[in-house]
């Protein structure tokens, strides 16, 4: 099997970091980047790690998506609101025989790439990773990195282990990233939600890190009923995430130093928040299926109002 | 019939304004007040009003409730958040013929009042008024200014038009005050929660004006599903709030001029809000009688959160 050529859609924190782990393991990777592009390409990217500090001096960065030459894993890293951007991106950065792997937030929106590049070449990934860019071309990694991989099938059908995804799994796992390869990608995607809905949702409308939230006793209340309701939503859509799951989130995100989400961030530096595809995507797909979730659908509402208001104000 | 003596209780905005009607018109007033005490008693009460202004130059001012004489009608005007106060105000303030008249905030309030005074004693007053205190004895009154009057019994069953609510209605009617008497003070009260609960609530948590509640099809149609679940919990307890009730309230308050709410301004002064007044009691009450109304409980526990971290931070 031929080596993968790997193209990074979306250089900040999260493609930043993996597309340089991989560069570093050997692979040719190629960066798209918007306003860093000039920057990067001269001074090209450093990586302050917990697991290391490394620079690479020199990497592929484009601006133009007509430039990037077609890869065989195009890697989408950006923003879920930048999405709109990829009708204009994904044909020309993937190979024919190609794999577009979302790592993005979120839910369905594998369901959006497959329109694009039609579903055969969709791959999933969620990504457990605390890393910020600082800087252009500077990304500070700070604990965390692993991915688990699924095969993206229409309506989210369990997709099997196939040998591509064997594959970039292991081109992660030889850059030094830890990678499980999963058959539901759904479930992968609703368990993340477990943790996702409540503290990035919460931490932006009651302004407020991760301890905080989980200090009050009013607040960790609201987080655990949010994360039943997830639980709820899951099973409308036939997948069970056990009580233990959520029992072990909380108890892990109590321990957790405070943290700033990512939804709280972007808030604080006045861009758009992932609210639809962390809250709005999933929530449509439950109602569809005839299953109210009314506290994340009023977390929805407030976020959308606050989203909305940013730009307003 | 005898000339009713009046004791009021919390001289702020509330109280200060009806207070100072009831004097002008010629009624004999007793104000219990706490830090603008001395103030007052030198300067007595200014009232800037949108029906006119005027100052009463002497009014009967104490700070010590046991200096009071004990009154025909106890008007309980503090804030919700000040009712633990009470136990040590009622019993010296209100004669043991008297009445005390509940002109808060919220639900379950009379019922907290009759455990000290007893049941027969009290009535509930709906009070709708815009007014601010600007400084000490200072009240600025904006629009509004009318009263809804009902009897209180245990368990809050319809109470009837008593002679004593009509003589209350008509010392405020002959002081300018448009009283309505009704029989049912338990659908009085959550019908004023079918504005209460969604714009104290949202106002403070996204930090915003009835009007941007109002312009934002998010917050706005979140707001109407937080009335219709008041309407579920008043069912709950028997009691039906009409369609055509909800669609006037958010008809009306989207035409009003911008407002910020008691509750917002309680926050933004960081004072602590009626909380359980207007989100715990009715709550409870409703759970007691099986029903869950998940969105407004969400709200309350974010403001429950919101109310702790203003004096932790």
């Amino acid at each position: 099997m031929c080596e993968f050529t790997y193209a990074i859609v979306g250089t900040g924190a999260l493609g930043g970091f993996y597309g340089a782990k991989l560069q570093q393991s050997g692979l040719n990777v190629h960066f798209l980047l918007k306003s860093d592009c000039e920057h990067v390409r001269q001074h090209g990217l450093v990586i302050k790690s917990v697991d290391g500090d490394f620079t690479l001096p020199r990497v592929k960065a484009y601006s133009d998506v007509q430039k990037i030459p077609a890869c065989d894993v195009v890697v989408i890293s950006l923003k879920t609101t930048q999405n709109h951007l990829l009708p204009q991106i994904l044909p020309f950065a993937v190979k024919d025989t190609g794999i577009v792997l979302v790592l993005q937030n979120g839910f369905g929106i594998e369901a959006e790439v497959a329109q694009i590049v039609g579903s055969d070449k969709v791959i999933g990934g969620i990504c457990f990773l605390t890393a910020n860019k600082i800087a252009p071309g500077y990304i500070r990694h700070l604990s965390y990195k692993n991915i688990i991989l699924c095969e993206y099938t229409q309506n989210y059908h369990p997709g099997g282990i196939t040998e591509r995804l064997r594959q970039i799994g292991k081109d992660f796992e030889n850059a030094g990233i830890p990678v499980e390869l999963d058959e539901d990608l759904l479930l992968a995607r609703w368990k993340k939600l477990v943790w996702n809905i409540p503290y990035n949702g919460l931490s932006v409308i009651l302004n407020a890190t991760t301890a905080e939230l989980m200090a009050s006793p009013d607040s960790s209340k609201l987080v655990e009923e949010l994360m039943y309701e997830v639980a709820t939503g899951a099973k409308a859509l036939g997948r069970t995430i056990p009580d233990t799951f959520i029992q072990k989130m909380l108890h892990n995100t109590a321990k957790m130093t405070p943290y700033l989400t990512s939804m709280k961030i972007d808030y604080d530096e006045r861009r758009p928040m992932e609210v639809e595809a962390i809250f709005g995507n999933p929530l449509r797909m439950v109602q569809a299926a005839g299953t109210n979730l009314p506290k994340i659908d009023c977390l929805y509402q407030q976020l959308k109002f606050l989203d909305a208001m940013r730009t307003a104000r």
